[in-house]
């Protein structure tokens, strides 16, 4: 009878998990009305929803190819990394910024950018140029700083988001290679970040300058701008930050709703969450240098947003557009169908990429002073 | 053994729905590590995204109480309505504007707003008009085209969006009551929209005129200046078409991805697929005048869209935003945090409902000639 008791018990879980495996089945067996029927009764409670398991092919429309092999690719293999100590974190990191510096000789060479080493206040930064400047921005310089969740991304690793924006979009960048825990916990990166502002703000008119960055370096863009407000400093003419990490603990409706389906950065619970603890050190996730989304947007310079259908930041990005216009500052917004977290930057061939920066750089070129 | 057998048919139907009901036996068990390995297991194949069973709250911040409780309601009891002749139909259209005009006279003397009947080249429609008209807005003329799905919404019950655009923005509003299926499907209501166009244009500067709706009104919006280009006629100075039905199709990544997460359509394949057949009658879903995604937004004016996070049709609307941008038309984009389809028109104390309102009329005064 053991046979037999396997079952019993195969029938008591069955019971246990309820709704949620009445949804499975219903799904899996294809029968739409009792779907319908057991997501009624699950969602009958008010501020509770519930949406059963799915199986998503990619987007019909409008996409390219090359945008849709990197929509449909699996989840990335270090997702759930729970690295335990700080040679782990080193391991993964150096891992990771191997595969991004193989990218950057082909990204170079296509995009007629080159990039020097440099030191500006001190910190360890690159400067990204391109071939051919338009005369409109020989003045405008950019200032970038990059993703990855304030682990990733150290040195030439922070390269491909400069080298796109400089290239496609014919601007100087300066790229600050900032430190990074697990050395460097906060606020060590935003220190760095505004080392190399001050500087440049002194050598170059303020209104001729864009800060710009994606993920952790969108929300560093505007750390800084809240920074450079406190501390009564020259305000950038524009800034850019894409697909922001403007809320660092897992608070806003996309974090949710997107949890599993952005293949990027899966879920908060993985890697991400775990780098956000590392990097604020004991210091509250709600400090607005840490999560931006809580700091005072008033007098922020004009602002362009981008983010995809598919993007766990997706809330990070409208809540920080709404809480810009709200503040009643010029704030544009650009949802790429389909994309994941910051996807619009992976492939420097993808069509989507290109429009991106395309965006950004036209932007860009209304509000800054020639 | 009756019991038994039943026990082991249990046991076949788990093994049958395989990953799924592992994801969600994981999930109610609490175990995110299981649930992470199931998941990227899932996912490891090309185009393919599985995403486990969810619960989720509402959102976190930047929601107001109003619009959290509107969020957070149960689905709506018609969302699998299936009428199977036109009475059927006619019964749950009646039935739903009952509920609808409830709304209206403490809409009106809220935003001070009255209304009156009348025909326009034979089209039987409403005046909305607020009882202050600011100067700057004294010659312009907003054009209304009710959403509903092309099935709900006749007479009276067409105008809450008409009322709050008309209170909010401080615009004279004509609200087209066009005809609809069962009795009259495409293209009786474009039909009637462009009857309607043909008659303001002749009295009113094209330049002074938007026209504006959500949902079927967005996508008439859009098909109307399809049809005004293709027929030659004026186009507007401006137009909001919020959360469009661009694609009437199931095209377009957030059927799949807000699918059961939005609680007004919750899904394309209840009454909202229905009606798009009802509506179509044998016309292609692909005719650019019944899903405008399909048409040539070229010379489009300035374009204002509105959608939320968990909006069934996300995808609608930026898919259209960006086909816009691709054509080098203004177009502005505002998504709101955690709302689901058309959300920001339900509740006129809502401040989130003010707010999209304003967003409106803002960018109207912007472009529309004075």
């Amino acid at each position: 009878m053991r046979k037999f008791d396997h079952a019993i018990l195969a029938m008591s879980m069955t019971l246990a998990i309820g709704a949620t495996l009445a949804t499975a089945a219903a799904q899996t067996a294809g029968s739409y009305d009792e779907l319908a029927k057991s997501e009624a009764a699950a969602n009958a409670e008010n501020g509770k929803r519930v949406a059963p398991a799915k199986t998503m092919g990619n987007p019909a429309d409008e996409v390219s190819p090359e945008m849709e092999a990197i929509i449909g690719a699996p989840y990335p293999p270090h997702f759930n990394a729970d690295p335990k100590t700080a040679a782990e974190w080193k391991e993964l990191i150096e891992r990771r910024a191997k595969l991004s510096i193989a990218n950057l000789p082909a990204m170079k060479e296509k995009l007629g950018v080159k990039v020097e080493e440099t030191k500006i206040a001190g910190v360890h930064c690159f400067i990204v140029t391109p071939a051919k400047i338009p005369p409109e921005n020989r003045r405008r310089i950019l200032v970038h700083v990059h993703g990855g969740g304030y682990v990733f991304g150290p040195g030439e690793a922070a390269l491909p988001e400069a080298i796109l924006m400089a290239g496609f979009g014919g601007f100087k960048v300066i790229s600050v290679d900032y430190r990074m825990p697990p050395d460097f916990p906060y606020p060590a990166a935003m220190d760095d970040a505004m080392a190399v502002w001050k500087d440049v703000v002194k050598r170059h008119d303020h209104r001729r300058i864009a800060i710009f960055g994606t993920s952790t370096g969108g929300a560093m863009t505007l750390a800084m701008v809240l920074r450079a407000k406190d501390e009564k400093l020259a305000l950038p003419g524009a800034i850019a930050p894409g697909t922001p990490w403007s809320d660092i603990d897992k608070l806003g409706d996309s974090y949710a709703s997107n949890e599993w389906i952005d293949n990027v950065l899966v879920t908060w619970d993985g890697w991400l969450g775990r780098a956000a603890k590392l990097y604020a050190n004991g210091t509250s996730l709600r400090n607005p240098y840490i999560s931006p989304i809580y700091g005072n947007f008033k007098g922020f310079p004009p602002t362009i947003l981008t983010t995809g259908t598919r993007d766990l930041f997706l809330s990070n990005t409208v809540r920080t557009h709404r809480k810009l216009r709200r503040a009643g500052v010029i704030a544009d917004l650009n949802v790429y169908e389909g994309q994941s977290h910051a996807q619009y930057q992976v492939n420097v061939n993808a069509p989507e990429t290109k429009e991106a920066f395309t965006e950004i750089a036209k932007f860009f070129d209304k509000y800054l002073e020639e």
